[in-house]
């Protein structure tokens, strides 16, 4: 038995072109390309050796082209951000490291410079950046803020004598933490500080500050530390910084929404301090899609191991005494596997669907405010429900293992502790799933850019009658299945495509409804409205979950119906049909609650998720190589000892 | 802010008392030992460092006097068997490869020798095993055979010519692996093989076979190699052996159960292989015991950890604009850790049951072939449902505390990867929680131990017609709540204590009722025996978590009301009502789909566990202050991060 059994197996090639999607070209060359820098990271160097490692590696992906994608081409790149991103992606199929030091190097340094700074900053820094001969740094977390950005503590106070940008750190708090680069490699970095002006502050802008000189050495006033240590990637090196009035020229200032000039007098087009910050960091967007990208990536390296494990391991025998049972096909073993890999497919498609959004509002072929703010949502939330869904994946995977998924030679070590961080970096999950409801209740319409988040939120809850469900991916495809769906009768709607999404939306539908209507109460008091909010939290992040729940099916749905009849497809609307049974089971106490399924409709479900085990069960090991994860960048010891049995 | 607010607190130091039990004394010597090898893991220490000084702290034990308490007098040891898995527990707060490797060198190794040896391998060994001068390993596991002991490849071949055993590997599947010692310390192994003698197979039987002379090389026909690095444990010097026809005296048979005499006849007290078996293996119950043990001592790090980072942490603004809210404060914050912490709670007092009985069957306190059978099946449903819950609540509170909790100086590195293992290791979860179900179906009762797992189960399910629930812990005190219980009326039996385990115990009861009906259809048709097991398998596992659910809140409603009145019995009280009302939410689908709970008494849930967090925010400091875990043994970095501000 071979570790990486490539087939020739039809469905297997049709089903891949479809998760390949728009970008499956690119994919294909990476696939094939030994320069590409997918490696199995070596757990056993040193820290230093590490990083080392990882910052030759992503110097080889500077030298190569698909990183000016990042960038459009009125400023030296090439504009093709899908295929940047889909790039990044296949990274998470290998060493985390690289993919998270180039996702800082390129998309978070690299894309302050480009879509924050002006034509100076452009012209002056962008390509070393993109070379990755300026290395940079992203300062944005302190250790009293992380998620709260909006009030984090460094200043950037400007001194009208000398024309320069004081940056400041008036306590420990405010000290930058967690920042990729910052301990070894970077030279200047990105710094978000609140602007002074004369006596007004204009809210959090990003400064560039040298950090180190040609020998390596911090500048003076610059105080770097090494984070040391942590659970994973170990090939990044994060680091602190303290600033003791750092003194930079005016032009530091990334001033494309808000800059001084030459009398020293603040302006900035945007007038509202609220919108400029979401402004500025919308941004951020990208490192979100990125992080949730390469979280599905590693979920499918993790699948693609247990399952082949799943099938050539064996343990106990059958009642004839003869032949042991392939621990695939144990109930309890394919019900730990399958309906992750079913949604894995499910998150995967939408991955492609979001990429596929990103890159068209950015090229200017979708536009408007709204647009982005939704596109901002999404990745909001599909960036939580991926790299959580990767945890417990992976985690899944390692048991279904056994004692062999323990040693390291068998991937899981990496795989668990590289992807842990992405939970709550570029993010906490909690967090995002909040911007998500923000987004439902005020439904990209209202202008809540000068509300923080809860205020939105209360907002959006005070207007809201009936929420409306967008189909923003694959809209006439949903609507053509939502009309032809057969009612709301359980037993009906779970066999029918139709009738399966528009269970998805009732309950979408009734979370947000009820969430509103409960958050309202809030306006009869306002004193209390913390309370009233807080005591709806978990409701509120039930009701974003069922908002992705119903948008990854959406984009599974979309992607089956474009693709081409044939053996792949019929065997992908079998794994849709696990993806939304699993997860209608997982709520089936809603479903109950809300009288939506009757207590026998509802254990109709289990038996059907089991049924549908069973039935793709030989189907598995396509299933797996549909995901055309090269053999190289999967090689396990475990699988070679089983070929020896 | 100081890392350990180590309180004056009488309710802290009521519940404490309640939690440590019955050797609460061990438990506070052993927190004043600065000799007690508790150590926070130095994760930087190469992998041969690493198990140096594992090694070290192992021999700072065995001098020490706890570890004689795994041996009766009559051996040598003091037969303070409750003393002795107490102190394991201690050290599950520490670098837990002490707690493996002191686990697998007294307990399994010490273990073998003490239960499966007869006197002549007590007099030669035991007491070196005892004080670490003889270091050994417990060979059971095969890369080809890990759950499924009773089929490894293995033999231990009698020649009569020589009056020796010959050990030997037939296939690359005998394989020993992943054996703990085996790679640096063992000098010598109880192996575990088919016992061939003259023409007949015997079964599984455990050898002491030598694996390296006084050098440290590998004896002649053992071939020894490293497992390399793992995700965890690096301490723990785990290795593979093979034997070549490896020759030891006959005498080298621990022979309790089965022995070969002067003659070359082999004679065993144990008619049936399967009985002789299933009695051998009895002894991992210890092991298992303690590996849950120490489980729910990390999960109590972990929360411990996160509890006080939730109320030092603040993160966003009241609607006042002026106070930070501290994390704890918020209710999806609540929500991700006081469920897990009143669990925790629950699975430390159940520990303690468990391990007073297994004290008290060993000592002779209580006897009979019925309760070691039930005592096994409670240790395997234990370890399985606390080893989980610790991956689960790690994993939680290491997301609770953001990037912070990601970096290697906040203890979550090593608390993740080191007890990862723990849920296949001494026995597959999904395979022990198989032997609770057994139980369940057999009541004990019946002579199963003819039959495996699931023949025992077949077999089980044909006899049942009522199960009878038996109350092990605390028998008198439950039964007279479930008399006093109002009914199963869900509004009036969720509010009353009694109706709280009613309601657990209909749910056990019914699970296991359905499941014998299901599995009674075998009985039709034996040739599908295995499918209609099969099929049933997620229904089987659901009754065993059912099973230890009841189990677990007797432990817990039996302490509680065997306390002293006082404020600390009464928030004990108010974290049991979360145990209870966080596991029905978790299960109310089940009892919605079986008429146990209406639609409105299963929201009224969701709303209680939400109250229930509110009520004990303001205790939740008291509640981690109470598993009085020394400062020094929980030092984090963040934590010192904070009190600077």
């Amino acid at each position: 038995m071979s570790d990486s059994p490539r087939t020739t197996d039809p469905s297997a090639e049709q089903i891949r072109t479809v998760l390949d999607g728009r970008w499956g070209e690119v994919r294909q060359q990476m696939r094939a390309d030994p320069d590409f820098p997918v490696a199995v990271p070596n757990l056993e160097l040193g820290l230093e050796e590490h990083r080392a490692r990882t910052l030759e590696l992503c110097r080889t992906l500077a030298h190569g082209d698909f990183v000016l994608g990042a960038v459009p081409p009125e400023q030296g790149g090439t504009g093709e951000l899908g295929r940047a991103i889909t790039g990044l992606e296949m990274l998470g199929h290998g060493d985390l490291s690289v993919m998270v030091k180039a996702g800082v190097q390129f998309g978070l340094f690299g894309g302050a410079l480009s879509n924050l700074g002006t034509t100076r900053h452009h012209e002056t820094y962008l390509h070393d950046a993109l070379r990755l001969e300026l290395p940079g740094a992203y300062a944005m977390t302190e250790t009293g803020h992380g998620s709260d950005v909006q009030t984090l503590l460094t200043t950037a106070t400007y001194d009208p004598e000398t024309d320069e940008l004081v940056v400041h750190s008036p306590s420990p708090a405010a000290r930058k933490d967690y920042i990729g680069g910052a301990a070894r490699d970077a030279r200047m970095a990105a710094v978000f500080a609140q602007l002074v002006v004369g006596d007004e502050h204009h809210g959090v802008h990003c400064v560039l500050v040298p950090l180190r000189d040609d020998g390596g050495d911090a500048l003076p006033g610059v105080t770097i530390t090494d984070c040391g240590p942590k659970m994973g990637l170990r090939g990044v090196d994060n680091g602190r910084l303290l600033f003791d009035h750092v003194r930079v020229p005016r032009e530091n200032l990334l001033d494309r929404f808000g800059s001084i000039d030459d009398a020293g007098h603040y302006s900035s087009s945007i007038e509202s301090v609220n919108r400029r910050f979401f402004t500025m960091v919308g941004t951020l967007v990208r490192g979100r899609i990125t992080v949730g990208a390469a979280a599905g990536a590693a979920a499918r390296n993790a699948l693609t191991i247990a399952v082949r494990y799943g099938l050539a391991r064996t343990q106990f025998h059958y009642p004839d005494g003869v032949h042991e049972v392939a621990i695939l096909d144990y109930r309890g073993h394919q019900r730990k596997l399958l309906p992750r890999l079913a949604r894995s497919y499910a998150l995967a498609l939408a991955q492609n669907a979001l990429t596929a959004r990103l890159h068209d509002i950015t090229v200017g072929e979708e536009t408007g405010e709204n647009a982005q703010r939704e596109l901002e949502a999404r990745a909001a939330g599909l960036k939580a429900v991926t790299t959580w869904h990767a945890t417990d994946t992976i985690q899944a995977a390692r048991e279904a293992c056994g004692g062999a998924g323990y040693m390291s030679a068998n991937r899981f070590t990496d795989l668990k502790a590289d992807t842990d961080v992405f939970a709550t970096f570029e993010g906490d999950n909690t967090v995002l799933l909040q911007l998500v409801a923000k987004g439902m209740l005020t439904d990209y319409k209202q202008d809540f850019a000068d509300l923080d988040t809860t205020g939105a939120i209360m907002f959006g809850a005070r207007q809201l009658t009936t929420s409306v469900i967008e189909h923003t991916i694959g809209g006439s495809i949903i609507q053509r299945l939502l009309s032809g769906a057969p009612g709301r009768d359980g037993d009906e709607a779970l066999r029918d495509r139709g009738g399966q999404l528009a269970l998805f939306e009732d309950r979408e539908a009734h979370l947000t409804e009820s969430l509103a209507m409960r958050l309202r109460r809030a306006g009869d008091d306002e004193t209390d409205s913390f309370t009233v909010f807080n005591d709806a939290q978990d409701h509120l992040l039930e009701a974003a979950r069922a908002h992705m729940d119903r948008v990854v099916l959406e984009a599974f749905v979309t992607a089956v119906d474009e693709a081409a009849q044939g053996p792949g497809r019929d065997l992908l609307e079998k794994v849709c049909d696990l993806y939304v049974l699993s997860t209608v089971e997982e709520n089936r106490a809603w479903y109950l609650e809300h009288g939506r399924l009757s207590a026998g409709q509802a254990k109709g479900v289990i038996a059907r998720v089991g049924e549908l085990c069973d039935e793709l069960r030989p189907h598995a090991a396509t299933l797996v190589d549909a995901f055309a994860i090269p053999h190289e960048w999967l090689t396990t010891e475990m699988m070679a000892d089983l070929a020896e049995f």
